[in-house]
């Protein structure tokens, strides 16, 4: 069974956490509290020389890192990694995005203005930046989805996972969703699908077992 | 052949070039100089919505943006690309690493530092951001070098030639590589491998007959 290192709320975690709970897969979650220095122990760093969570022990003392290629690894050979090479990589070519336009701006306004205390205040120069380049970001994925259901292959795929993570934390971080209806259209659409579970582990309305932090 | 929308002074670019020389794979180049605009008229944007080079033509009016999604797709049954699923994995970890830790950091500072003229004045609040975590970015892939001559596979594979592009960098925009001796030898270890082509599209020392943007 994975042993998976992540924290309840980080959105590069959750991605993880959906995408097995999605595919049914099993697992044995770690909470890692990132905010109280727990990536930062020698053990922890033994095992992933960057301090960070999502961490995935593929086998015995090996790990993997880095949400997106965790995503890519869990999935592949099953419906959420597209078969096709085009369309492998377009998935890929969104999860880049993901991670080079939309996590580095929405993700950290998420981590300072909503976990840290009094991080508004730390963060004051980088906000405006956050504000125009997450917004940019959106704007993409608003054009994409005006004609598209999902981000690659037709349909759902770990594009989608690994973009819903974060966008779906926009408005808790002083982004307005209002001018993106085509993005709030797929957010939904997501929560729809067989398996989802929210962040902190509770199943969607549709009636799926709770999953999550409760199985570590 | 490969349709490559390309800028000679991108790192993104050239990570692309780079690797289609490696390989030996012929492809027509065609400049885009986002510097006066050319990435954002009605042409390119149809192309690719999100004005950014480098952008491959797959297939007629099929096209794949995001460097590394490019890399993956032209590298797939290729030496460049690890063949075992955890290796693969390994060389996406790094991939994904390079576009969210070193990218938006020594790639921003080389654009206004190096590129844009007058962009020291225009960008002074981000540099201390990009500094601070361009360097552990640095000491990220220095402490994987000390004990690894490649970052993914135990030889060159596309993880290398993604955290080359914008590493090789690092000198012409303040960063400073004087405590990284790992990082020096690797980039070093990475212009000695057959088929390496500079920046600007000339051969290494090695010999091997001029590429780049002469085949446009």
């Amino acid at each position: 069974m994975y042993k998976l290192y992540s924290m309840q709320r980080s959105g590069n975690s959750y991605k993880v956490r959906l995408a097995l709970t999605v595919l049914d897969v099993p697992y044995h979650a770690i909470e890692i509290d990132i905010l109280r220095g727990e990536s930062r122990t020698p053990d922890f760093l033994a095992k992933n020389p960057s301090g960070q969570v999502p961490l995935l022990e593929v086998a015995e003392g090996r790990y993997l890192a880095e949400s997106n290629a965790i995503l890519w690894y869990v999935a592949i050979g099953t419906r959420l990694a597209p078969d096709s090479p085009i369309e492998r990589a377009e998935a890929l070519q969104w999860m880049f995005f993901e991670q080079h336009a939309l996590e580095p701006n929405i993700g950290a306004a998420y981590f300072w203005l909503s976990l840290v205390k009094g991080g508004r205040d730390l963060q004051t120069h980088a906000l405006d930046d956050w504000m125009e380049r997450g917004y940019a970001a959106l704007q993409v994925m608003e054009n994409h989805l005006r004609t598209h259901d999902f981000f690659a292959a037709g349909q759902l795929t770990i594009a989608d996972i690994a973009l819903y993570a974060y966008t779906h934390l926009a408005d808790q971080c002083d982004f307005d969703l209002t001018t993106f209806p085509s993005v709030r259209a797929w957010l939904r659409r997501i929560e729809q699908q067989p398996g989802f579970i929210t962040m902190d582990g509770s199943a969607a309305s549709s009636g799926n077992a709770a999953v999550g932090i409760a199985r570590a």
